[in-house]
């Protein structure tokens, strides 16, 4: 008995045939005495069939017009979905972001959750609806529709479960949990029962599609907690709760990997101060996201200043960049798009050194060069060439036993 | 110079070729000097797309969930629409109909527009914008997306010209004007330059699907200029203006025909007074729109009730009228879904005696039953067999001589 949130993604509800298998998937919830809001994304491809559309009229879409168009996606599937779960006999109401009052910033394509009024929310559940709400969506204050970008129906759910004090926010996706890497790539993978918001973290913002670093961002500050589920299976998944609720906490309990980082160098950049500040608030200033960033200080009194981004974001960054030339004053931009970012993540790693030394001896086993380093208090990564990625994401698995882990993987 | 409204059908925005030529022609006439609102409907095959969807799910669509889906159409068409106009280099925004402020009352699937705020358009307009306007739908007072039923992009458009005081409405279809006949039907069927109101109010009531009666219906209330044009085409197209503004009233300006009516008749209905009021009432609360109406008293003190509706509505009035069957005490229920109605409509009419007469003769000439006839002032109407309704249309319109019309068909 409780309040529940759920989340479907694109794939869960890909077709009819599995709209009718979620509405009968939220009415058992509801039967079972909960009161269920279920957050859900487009339906499988719709969202390229509609970038096709747009590919075929401007290779430069107004971000605002787009968001126009690509928020349909998720008003056509939630519609499907409460009318199937009308079908079956349940009260029911599918709402948009703008009427649920889902607020964000003015950002289109990439709006932040400013806040979500729960009053609708609370009225629908009050009347003993089921309510269905399009992710991935929100308005700002002057009513212009927006979308969240990537992983947006994640961060909808949870914040969503945040808004109405939910009891529990189950993800459900395409795999089903966090593994300890991605099971595509290692066979050898274990599924995690539990994990913490910190690692889960790490692990989200380092390429382990399962959920958006952001998503997990406000359920950590919320206390929100999260379940990591398959559309399609009935396993249990992985529990993602507060650090100190963990049964036990694993050395390294992850290899994540993210293939689509691009490095930048300005190289032979005079060393005056201010010349980071200047370069990654204008980058900020465009909403461009910078990752790993690496300054070199030379004898003869120049810099290089190297960083990650994500290709996405590679062209306007260069763009901005060159543009910044006479003001930086550098001498060359050398850029790298073969580049992938392998990591490492656990959070009994503060408490264990030489955890960084011993995936660098994996790394060099493999013959793989290490571009760049970063560490957290429970994360390593290194950069390196994109074509390797699979072979050190392997080694390293290997090299911690991760696939002798004494989990289960149901 | 001035403020035009146009509206586009979906076979005008069918894909993206189409999209960028409609763009094309709304620049040319913003260029031109004027201020345009263009309204749009959903690309071609959009709804029915959804509406397939919708048949895997369920028989019997919840109409708001059904408003919810459906009302995406436009959104897609407007926002590629103002992508396409944004690549030709002009300042554009599309508005969806909660967004212009388009409000409804809340009979979903068959939404009135209650009213047009006017001001979010003014200022777009102000800000020297070209605006797109989803067409077909609005939102009630509670946010809730409402769409207006068939032809509902033209009631949009004349209400939006009315809201914005425009001077002219032009609406871009697939045909090029208002012809005396359907030309698939009559090879000969003649172009009207000009036509009333009142002409095309009885056209577009009795299926000549070239607009939409509501919005000739507001558009002669607010007498507001309309001018129907090919969107393919460069052709000036039909003027439809109040009837003292022609150049001359034509005796019968045109034949129109419609297959979507069926026919109900209640028969042995005790002659008691206020039945056919409560049949009628009831019919009118339930949204089911009647068309022709005949009663018969009949020696042995019982009516028949004789009526047409559409055929959307058949199991519905159906349904209504056999859940009343005590009530009214009737003997039997008949019905016939194979029936058509066949017009002739003229604002000359009314001061020319025997033109009914002279299309019945052409009627008897063809030996073609007339199971029903009305009449107005400008207007004549007969019912037959659905599978004679072509004959029909044809023998009228040569009994008439409308090929002969000295009007060009260019």
């Amino acid at each position: 008995m409780g309040l529940i949130v759920q989340k479907y993604g694109g794939t869960s509800v890909g077709n009819p045939e599995r709209i009718k298998r979620v509405a009968n998937r939220i009415v058992k919830r509801k039967r079972a005495g909960n009161q269920v809001v279920a957050v859900v994304s487009a339906m499988g491809d719709t969202t390229d069939e509609l970038i096709e559309l747009v590919n075929q009229i401007t290779d430069n879409p107004s971000r605002r017009e787009y968001d126009m168009l690509i928020s349909t996606g998720e008003q056509v599937s939630v519609s499907l979905l409460a009318m199937a779960i009308h079908e079956l006999g349940e009260d029911v109401i599918s709402l948009t972001g703008s009427q649920v009052g889902i607020i964000t910033d003015d950002i289109h394509s990439k709006a932040k959750i400013l806040e979500i009024k729960p009053d609708r929310l609370e009225r629908e559940l009050a009347g003993g609806k089921i309510v269905i709400v399009a992710g991935f969506q929100g308005v700002t204050i002057n009513n212009e529709i927006t979308t969240l970008g990537r992983g947006g129906s994640d961060t909808t759910a949870v914040a969503v479960a945040t808004a109405l004090k939910a009891d529990l926010c189950e993800i459900f996706t395409d795999v089903d949990g966090v593994y300890t890497t991605d099971p595509r790539m290692v066979e050898e993978a274990r599924k995690l029962p539990e994990i913490s918001y910190e690692e889960m973290l790490e692990l989200a913002s380092l390429g382990a599609n399962v959920l958006h670093p952001r998503s997990v961002e406000i359920a950590k500050e919320y206390n929100v907690k999260l379940a990591v589920k398959s559309s399609f299976a009935c396993s249990p998944g992985t529990i993602i709760k507060e650090v100190e609720e963990l049964e036990k906490n694993i050395v390294v309990s992850g290899v994540a990997c993210n293939k689509s980082e691009v490095k930048l160098s300005l190289v032979g950049v005079p060393d005056h101060p201010g010349i980071a500040s200047k370069v990654f608030t204008r980058l900020a200033q465009e909403s461009i996201n910078v990752d790993m960033i690496i300054q070199n200080v030379n004898y003869d009194g120049v810099n290089d200043i190297t960083f990650t981004t994500d290709e996405d974001d590679f062209k306007q960054t260069k763009k901005v960049l060159e543009e910044m030339k006479d003001e930086l004053n550098y001498r060359e931009l050398l850029c790298d798009t073969e580049v992938a970012k392998v990591s490492i993540v656990g959070a009994g790693m503060v408490t264990n050194p030489g955890v960084a030394a011993k995936m660098f001896e994996a790394l060099a086993e493999e013959g793989i060069n290490i571009g760049m380093i970063s560490t957290s208090e429970i994360k390593v990564s290194c950069l390196i060439a994109r074509d390797k990625a699979e072979k050190a994401v392997r080694a390293i698995h290997s090299k911690f036993e991760l696939d002798k882990l004494g989990i289960d993987n149901d």
